[in-house]
C-alpha cells in the first residue's frame, strides 16, 4: 500500500472505538446497503434497533434516529418546550458543544450569521455548581424548559451530589433534564453517563461510537414525552427528527453490530484497561523527558487527553502544535490518546516511544523556544472569531 | 425470498431515482465503507465529490457536504445573514419543506416546541406573485438576508419572468437568492431548476436523489460566500456544516457514482421517457374508468403527482387512501408516480393494470361512498396540528 502509515489516536471524531473498518459492522452495514436503504416507513430493523439500544438505557422507552448529534440535541430542546410550555434552555458552559444550531453556538465567540433572537432563549449554568442553577431558574421563574449537560467530560466527573441535585431541580421546576451521552455513551459506560453516575435524566442523546464511524445518533427517553412526536397523542404534534436519512438502514445495522460487540467483547472494559497501560507508558516517558509538569496525560482511561504548556507554565497552543508535529513524525496521530479496541500492546509501545522522541524536543524547546522547531503554524482552537 | 413483493414508486423519501440497491452504487459505498468511513480531516475522496458536483452547477465554485436537507437548508441561511448582516429569511410559502428547524417549521401548523422567537424572522412571500416579494422587502427595509424557494416543483412551473425577478430584486436589495434544489436537482435536470430555467441562484442545496438512498446532502455556492465558513477568510468566521458525519466516506462514494451513472446513461432523459410512458399508461386507465375528473395525473414526468377527488370535486383523504389501498392490493406503493431507471416496460403495464383495477372500485365509492370500501381510517396529511 502507498502511502504513510499511522498509529491513529483521533478515532473520525471520537467514533471509532472499535478501530477502522471493524469488519464485522463493515458487513453489517453493507448487507443492509444491497438490502435497500430507505423505505419511506419504518423498516423492522429499526424497531429491533431502538430495542437493543433501550435495554442500554433503562430508564428510556422510546428511540428515535438521525444522523448528527447536533440534530438529536435540537430535538431534545423541540420535545422538552413542547412538553413544558416553557422556553429557556440551560446549557452547560464548561461543556464545548451541544449543536452547530443557533440556539447552542450562538453562545460561542463562532455566532457570525446568528441573530440575537436565536440565541435569546438560551442562558447557562457552570458544572458543578449548583448555586449557579439555582441562579439560572431564579433569572427565568417558570421559564425553564430543559437543561443540558454531558454528564462527565473525560477529566472532570460531577462531584457528589451535583446530577442528584440537577435531578431534583428539574423535577421541582417542571424542567426537563437532557444529558448529551454522544462522548460517554459506548465509551465511559455501555449505559452512558447516566449508568455510570446512577442518576436518571428525561432524555438522552446518543452517536459518535454508536456506529463505529457509521452515521447514526439517537434520541432517547419515556414514552409520556416521546409520545407528543408520535402518532397517538392528543397533545399538539411536535415535528420531531423526521428526517429523510434518519433510518438509513446502513447506520442502523452498523450500530446493532457495533451493540453485539460492545457487550460480547467487553468493549468498555478493555478500552479502560488499554487506556490505562497507555497512560503508564506515556508517563514513563514524560518523567524520563525532563519536561516536568510542562506536558501531562490525564482523565478516563477510555478518554485519555494531554496538555501543552510553554516555559512560563501556560497552556500553549505553539508548543502543542509542536507536540503534535513531532508525534506525527514518529508515526502517530493524536490530537487526543483515545484508545480503541483495535490498538495493540505493540501499538501502545511504538506510541510510547514515539511520545520520547517528541518530548526530546519539547525539551529542547522549552530552552530554546518553539519558534525555530515548529515548521509550520500553530494550530488554532475551534471557538475563535477570526482565522 | 418470504414476503410480498411490490412494484414501489415511494423511492426511499423520493431518494432513490436509480432504483433500490444499484449495484454499482452499492459496490462504491461499501467498498468507501471497508476503507474507513471518518478520518477527522477531508479526504481526498471529498475533495473528488466536489469537483464533480460543481461540475453539474456552473455559477458555483465551493461544496460542503452534510447529511439531510435540513441541515443545509438551514446552514445556507446562516451563511446569508453573515454575508449581508441582516436577520430577514423569505420562504416561499407554496413550497412544502425546506427545514425541520424552528425557523422552517415554525410557520407550519407544526408549530409545537418552536418560541415565537425562533420564527419572528422568518416571513414569506407566493410563488410567481412578484409583488408579494416586493411587499416582503418592503415590510423590512435593508433586513432581508435571503429568500429560499425551490426553482419549481413537480406541478408548477415558474412564470417567464417569475425566477429572473427574484434574481433581480435580491441583487437590487443586497440579498441573498437560495434554491433548494433536494427534489429539482437530479431529476428534472442534472443541474437542477438553476439549469433547466437559466438563472443562477447565489446558493443552492443538493441531496434526496445524489446518494440513490445513501445520506448525503450539499451547499454549493461562489466562493466569495462560501470562504466565510472557511480558513482563510479575514471576516468572522460561520461555523458552517462541521458535522461529525458529513464528510462520511460511504455518502460521497455513493454520490460520485450516482453522478458517474446520471451522465453516462442519460438517467435525466431516461426518466423523463419512462415518466411520459407512465402518464399516458395511467391517463388511459383514468378515460376508460369513468371516474371523471376525480381521478387525475399531472406534473413532469420525472415527479408525476394524482390526485383524488370525492363525488363533489374536493380533494379528499378518504378517497386517496382507497386508491392507495386498491393500488396496496394490485401489487404497487405508489404515494405518487415518480420512476425510476429500473422501471421496466413490464412494471409500467402491470402498474397500469394495477391502477385499472383500483379506479373500478374508485368508481363505485363515487357513487355508494367510501366508508364501505375502506378498510382503515384516512391517512392524514403531515401538516396537522393534532393527530
Amino acid at each position: 500500500m502507498d502511502g504513510n502509515r499511522f498509529i491513529g489516536y483521533a478515532l473520525g471524531q471520537r467514533c471509532v472505538t472499535l478501530g477502522h473498518g471493524r469488519a464485522e459492522v463493515v458487513e453489517a452495514a453493507a448487507r443492509a446497503l444491497r438490502d435497500g436503504t430507505n423505505f419511506n416507513r419504518p423498516s423492522v430493523l429499526e424497531g429491533e434497533v431502538a430495542e437493543a439500544l433501550l435495554d442500554l438505557v433503562p430508564g428510556a422507552e422510546m428511540a428515535k434516529f438521525t444522523k448528527d448529534g447536533s440534530t438529536a440535541n435540537t430535538a431534545a430542546v423541540k420535545l422538552a418546550r413542547a412538553a413544558t410550555g416553557k422556553r429557556v434552555v440551560g446549557l452547560c458552559a464548561d461543556h464545548p458543544f451541544f449543536s452547530y444550531d443557533d440556539w447552542a453556538m450562538g453562545i460561542t465567540p463562532l455566532d457570525a450569521g446568528i441573530p440575537a433572537e436565536n440565541v435569546s432563549l438560551t442562558d447557562t449554568f457552570r458544572f458543578n455548581d449548583l448555586a449557579s442553577v439555582d441562579a439560572l431558574f431564579d433569572r427565568h421563574p417558570g421559564d425553564v424548559a430543559c437543561l443540558m449537560l454531558e454528564p462527565c467530560r473525560p477529566d472532570a466527573d460531577p462531584e457528589p451530589g451535583f446530577l442528584e441535585g440537577l435531578r431534583e431541580r428539574c423535577t421541582r421546576h417542571g424542567a426537563v433534564l437532557v444529558f448529551d451521552e454522544m462522548t460517554t455513551g459506548f465509551r465511559f459506560h455501555l449505559g452512558g453517563g447516566q449508568a455510570l453516575f446512577g442518576v436518571t435524566p428525561d432524555l438522552s442523546t446518543f452517536g459518535k461510537a454508536m456506529g463505529n464511524g457509521i452515521a447514526i445518533s439517537a434520541m432517547v427517553g419515556p414514552r409520556s414525552l416521546m409520545d407528543l412526536g408520535g402518532l397517538t397523542t392528543t397533545e399538539a404534534r411536535v415535528f420531531l427528527l423526521s428526517t429523510t436519512h434518519g433510518a438509513e438502514s446502513p447506520g442502523l445495522a452498523a450500530a446493532r453490530e457495533v451493540i453485539r460487540i460492545y457487550r460480547e467483547e467487553g468493549v468498555v472494559e478493555r478500552l479502560a484497561a488499554t487506556g490505562e497501560r497507555l497512560r503508564a507508558l506515556v508517563q514513563q516517558a514524560i518523567d524520563a523527558s525532563g519536561v516536568g509538569s510542562a506536558v501531562d496525560v490525564r482523565g478516563r482511561p477510555q478518554g485519555l487527553l494531554f496538555g501543552n504548556r510553554d516555559p512560563q507554565g501556560a497552556p500553549s497552543q505553539a508548543y502543542r502544535t509542536l507536540f503534535l508535529q513531532e508525534l506525527i513524525r514518529g508515526g502517530v496521530l493524536a490530537p487526543s490518546f483515545l484508545v480503541t479496541n483495535a490498538h495493540t500492546e505493540a501499538d501502545l509501545l511504538r506510541t510510547a516511544e514515539a511520545v520520547s522522541g517528541a518530548l526530546t524536543v519539547y525539551r529542547r524547546a522549552l530552552d530554546e523556544g518553539v519558534d525555530g522547531l515548529l515548521e509550520g503554524p500553530p494550530s488554532k482552537t475551534v471557538y475563535r472569531r477570526h482565522n
